[in-house]
């Protein structure tokens, strides 16, 4: 299973850059969910993030609904998401048709797909796809908040600068889901975004972390080997294109903590358990306890940079010098936010439909 | 699917710490491969790891090989191992019957199965249950090796302690693969063993972070989205016990560095390609770039300590204390480094055989 | 996984009768196959099979690629089918809303799917979705064709009327490619649509059978157990709408046979190794024995038929009776053939995929 | 996936004819299942159907149950269950170790497995390896039972001889499962005692079909597309060795008839709903409809005769010809019945666990 994940609910996304449309098709999920058009256009424009941190390519990605919906309902069929690429022109692509862009996947998939893949802006392995999986996560987003389940994601550190932490999980995912640049602490933003702007102005890139929590989610869903929720997880977050690592909970700090600092005392309320801490980021052996889910993910700056790079020609392997041209995004870490939210809500739907079977929501 | 992973080579693992037998079924392993009884032996061991340290039930863990292997050669058909549990005879839990031991599986456990799972020595969810894991990896050890394929794993931190990084990778896997306690420095493996050994007399446990290296390994190999080699491998490396986070290549660090500085220039040298630096851990898009495949495991605290600590009564769900008696183990990352190897050597099996067909080791 | 079918190669399907669009997702075929869009219009054509014994839509399905063919090529990563629904207008479905169509999925689809399903047309219950799977089969068809792989189906028997059998298997396929009602005996095809002619004069419909064979396929593909290439096969097979047995060489017929009747004699020439008679229909305990693989579908009387027949009122499940309107196939047997091809060729690629990897076609 | 069938409650076996042991692996199924050791036991000796039709090895077949159950009940992990094989003394094999047996897999064996594979007894293609499937099915047999779902399957057929249908399935149903020799009509099972006895007597064999039934299945159970219920349940029902063809509700017989005939008239009862008839076999659409699940499968006479045979020899593919000696089966049809009701309440655990949750039989 190559571009599908999940097992009950599963999505299946495909689409290249500069193709005729990208999209996903989302199978499995209950029937009788309502469709709101105008959350799936605000989540797309999140993605999309359009201003002067950006070079997004002005596009409406306009999200063009083929199946899966009678009278704004899902039918529980597959629910297919197409968006048209509208700037596909052919153009010369020069020296990115055949030199390797250190850092993108210009030669891995040369030495997978033998020089028949669509190179054109990245082809498959562009960011862009993830719009098919942004707008099959608003309905899944929509499908879990029916049950009470809320999912944010902040920007934790971008170019060295931190947000705040999260103190009240489920106000700060409030606040986070109306916010257009998702970092709590208004200063901090304001921060980042100027680090961004330096990075431009550089020709360089930044990355940084993104951190997501999980509030409603029951206890007791996962699996204590292989499907364990951190394994299923992370599994469909590498796929958010840059990012290198995921850690839950206190995560790799938790490597320097002694036994009696690490272990989260439980307490119980009006019949209901609690922990006092949560350095298990809501999850131990590999089920949910039902207290938050927290886990945070590393992106890599953006490849693309202005400087002159050392790589390979792709057909001779020759060495040779690269100086990427025209637009670039110094960072993604603000558009890549929304596609953490989409992918956490499809794995968490198909866990809960696993758990509890396919009409979970009713 | 739970207790199986993997697709074209799959490991199906069952078992409880003071059941009958623990042990994994392996399934789809290529035929004609030699099983080397001594190495999977010698891998029991390093997991055991008898000794000061640990605290390992003095069981032979003999290893029976009950199907899958004639003339001393694997079949191609499932290859199952059993190692029966010699210490399973009946006594008296006590508390740890109904009490829910923090950062312990107990509590989601009870939400999971309603009070029917096999509560002694964690059951289901002891890390006993890697032994089957092991057993299966060597053998997937040794079919990489055929293809010159190596695997290597030292524990990076323990208690604040840092070994050296890698620096020649393949000899250094060599020496790991020799060791057993495997730091790469021999000054901090000593510093380690004393911080293990002061949170031990402290009643206390810590934690630590594992390195894995792989060399040999192909260019070409994994997918754009959803199974990138990422994604599969922290998938399997999130059931090794107590792991809590996994990054590849320069991992987090890389959410602080500009683009300039974690891309990996590429340079050739008789007709193969390599890169200057290995931020990306041999991984970009995804897919393998034949750089060694690097990654670290964040492995928080063994939850077993002496001091008491506050929790709940699994069935009435009412607070009450808890104090844990018996021997238990001060780390487990010294053993767990093992099942790092193994569990990296499915994946890596699995992988090879989607990519290069059933016979891919002929 | 519901709507998606296979493991290295692996089709989605998505749509309803009267939706948007309808189409299909194929993932995993291997880059570099040229794409024959002449091809794909032929074997839509074939399903459509427009014509006195059909009342198909008189809608174009003109196919068009949304992703994963690149300079007329396959890229290797998903390609996307998608055929617009020209025929959705809003109209009054009348009773249809509401009754259970006996031998149609009304009644287990509001079981399912709790009266959210898009009732219009069968939705996505209907024998269009099929179009989506011809598309993806017509360019595994090719793959499988540069490996000199080829697959055909006649009509066996319809209302009654039996076509001779295979003789001279390769002759056979290559006339029958180019047969739009796909029967060996040209006078049997007169037969039989006579036969479908005057159910539909009767308000009626009738069943019949189809038999494929595949020629050229490799000794030594499939699993003993699960797997097998029968249990696969089959697994697809039964998608095809009104399919409702399978059987594979002698089939049922080897029920009333003895082991010397029905054992298949080895032969060898020139180095390549036979069987005497093909009652084994080229697979033996799951895998491929290097003979043509044999196999026949029996296929339902189409359900739509005139007369006024009882039922059930969905939403109140009280007794009601129904006289279906409109037109109607009266059979299908001869458009379904063509979705016998596809199914067959899209589950031989995964099969060699998983067998050869990923690049078995080079 | 080779050895592993079903997604949220799933069976892996293992072992071979004359191995350490055979055995199987069943994981997914909900905690809290009582186990009746009797009624494995009961099953495993329907299997082995020790007598005079039968030249079943005289082994005692005893099941060891090594996980996954404690005080008597479920606990929701893998339940292990080990067969020791007793006669797995050295022999010498003679010409069977290097030549074909016709309609045996030994030849797809050898170019699947390269000659590495467990020729002995027919290694892990033996029919002897059902007897995992059998020890797993006993306890889905039961936890369906738990829910009033109950199965029976009869000799519809053998040698030519044929019980009388189904007359009143559940007490039909009850009657089978109390026989040892599942046949309905006591007059046809002494006929079909003979016909075995006299192929036997002239070093023959015979098939049969096996006609299985399922009472107090839920509708709404199912996939439209993929996986059918019809889809599923034939793709494991082709894992019993020997089986060439399966069939449902009026199957390969629907092919000759009308629309008007065999369309199933809907009626309803106390608020449920019922069809007049069961052409459906109780599937429509892939989906149950709520009736019996009805299906029979084709038995292919015992591949094992005395007569000389002639075949190649599997490492020179000369030809050659065979006798093969010693004890065999005339017939397995009455000992393969048993593995039909396991395969079936196997997958159906499945499909419920998949619809209803996994605590589906809470």
């Amino acid at each position: 299973m190559k571009n599908t994940f999940g097992s009950s609910v599963a999505l299946t996304i495909f689409g290249e850059s500069h193709g005729q449309a990208i999209g996903a098709v989302l199978d499995g999920l209950a029937s009788g969910i309502p469709i709101d058009e105008n959350f799936i256009e605000k989540q797309m424009n999140l993605r999309r993030a359009v201003g002067k941190l950006s070079t997004a390519r002005q596009e409406a990605d306009k999200v063009k609904i083929l199946s899966g919906v009678f009278n704004g309902k899902t039918t529980g069929t597959p629910i297919t998401f197409m968006i048209e690429n509208q700037d596909t022109r052919s153009r010369d692509y020069g020296e990115l048709a055949y030199k390797a862009r250190p850092a993108h996947a210009d030669f891995p998939a040369q030495m997978k797909y033998h020089g028949f893949q669509d190179f054109r802006g990245g082809g498959h392995f562009s960011g862009r796809i993830t719009a098919g999986i942004v707008a099959a996560g608003a309905v899944a987003i929509n499908a879990l908040a029916c049950k009470g389940i809320k999912i944010g994601t902040h920007i934790l550190s971008c170019g060295g600068v931190y947000d705040r932490n999260f103190i009240d999980i489920e106000n700060d995912i409030d606040t986070l889901n109306n916010l257009d640049f998702a970092v709590l602490d208004t200063d901090k933003a304001e921060e980042m975004k100027s680090v961004i702007s330096s990075a431009k102005s550089e020709g360089d890139s930044v990355g940084g972390r993104l951190e997501t929590a999980v509030v409603g989610f029951p206890a007791g869903v996962g699996e204590p080997w292989f499907d364990t929720l951190e394994g299923v997880l992370s599994h469909a977050l590498f796929s958010i294109p840059a990012v290198k690592g995921v850690e839950f909970g206190s995560g790799f700090a938790c490597a320097d903590k002694k036994g009696s600092e690490n272990n989260d005392a439980y307490f119980s309320e009006n019949g209901r358990v609690f922990t006092e801490t949560n350095n298990a980021g809501g999850i131990i052996g590999g089920i949910s306890n039902g207290m938050p889910i927290v886990f945070r993910c590393a992106v890599k700056p953006t490849p693309s940079i202005y400087k002159t790079q050392q790589t390979i020609d792709l057909n001779t392997f020759e060495e040779t010098s690269l100086q990427i041209q025209g637009r670039h995004d110094p960072a993604i870490i603000h558009r890549a936010r929304v596609v953490a939210d989409s992918i956490t809500a499809l794995v968490l739907c198909d866990q809960l439909a696993l758990r509890y079977g396919t009409d979970w929501l009713a």
